[in-house]
């Protein structure tokens, strides 16, 4: 039998890229941590195909989108916490770090601008090219979330 | 040249199940459509090969569990909110529905108990047998989600 991570790999669900983070941020070494520490306006850009699912996004909304972050390491487990080898050894679900064994980035954002294959929004901390998987309201109702 | 949106389903990222639910929930229609909406507790089981990402977790944290709604119609792209027939067609990047192209669950969920490879949770609205992909620490400070 398959060592289960290599049998995971082969087997698991394939993510649709619904649209690409278009933002001057292009390293990532500027990209702050979180979305609140400095990161500019970005565009999202949809697939053609997805247009429909984007099409009651509107202008205030604060959403949560959901990113693939291509360059994390899927092999990592555990991770010093903002890279500062003065914290301990870390299991990743205990952190944000983009190394993990799916990379998927969650960002709290507000709609800035609304076109039809595209919306503009501040608080986005991924760079230029990051795919986006998916884009949900932010359940902003205490208990609600 | 492929169609964009086949060309995408056949070369987007493959995700890695790193743990299931482990619930008393197991029709869909049991379900409450967000965890305040009384899910019971549930499990968390872990992949054996990423117990070590999971081993810093602490009772009383709150966490966001991403899951994998693999029952969820990928082809979907504007729903009915909450099922209602009165309410209009919406694209669903406005909702939360489990139809969408990548249907991944976001729950806000607090820890229970904690044991080696698994953990014990309140607030986890998904059924038994649903694929977990990523585990993060909920930003609780307010401008830091």
């Amino acid at each position: 039998m398959a060592e289960p991570d290599q049998e995971d790999r082969s087997t698991g669900p394939v993510l649709r890229i619904v649209g690409r983070v278009r933002s001057p941020l292009t390293e990532l070494s500027d990209a702050p941590r979180q979305g609140d520490e400095g990161a500019p306006e970005a565009w999202i850009d949809f697939d053609p195909g997805v247009t429909d699912a984007a099409r009651d996004l509107e202008r205030g909304e604060p959403l949560v989108v959901l990113t693939w972050l291509d360059r994390g390491d899927r092999e990592v487990l555990a991770v010093h916490p903002r890279d500062d080898a003065n914290r301990p050894l870390t299991g990743v679900f205990s952190t944000r770090s983009p190394d993990r064994p799916n990379p998927v980035g969650l960002h709290s954002v507000i709609v800035r601008e609304v076109e039809p294959t595209r919306i503009r929004v501040s608080g986005l901390e991924a760079i230029d090219g990051t795919p986006v998987i998916d884009i949900k309201p932010e359940l902003t109702d205490p208990g609600r979330r």
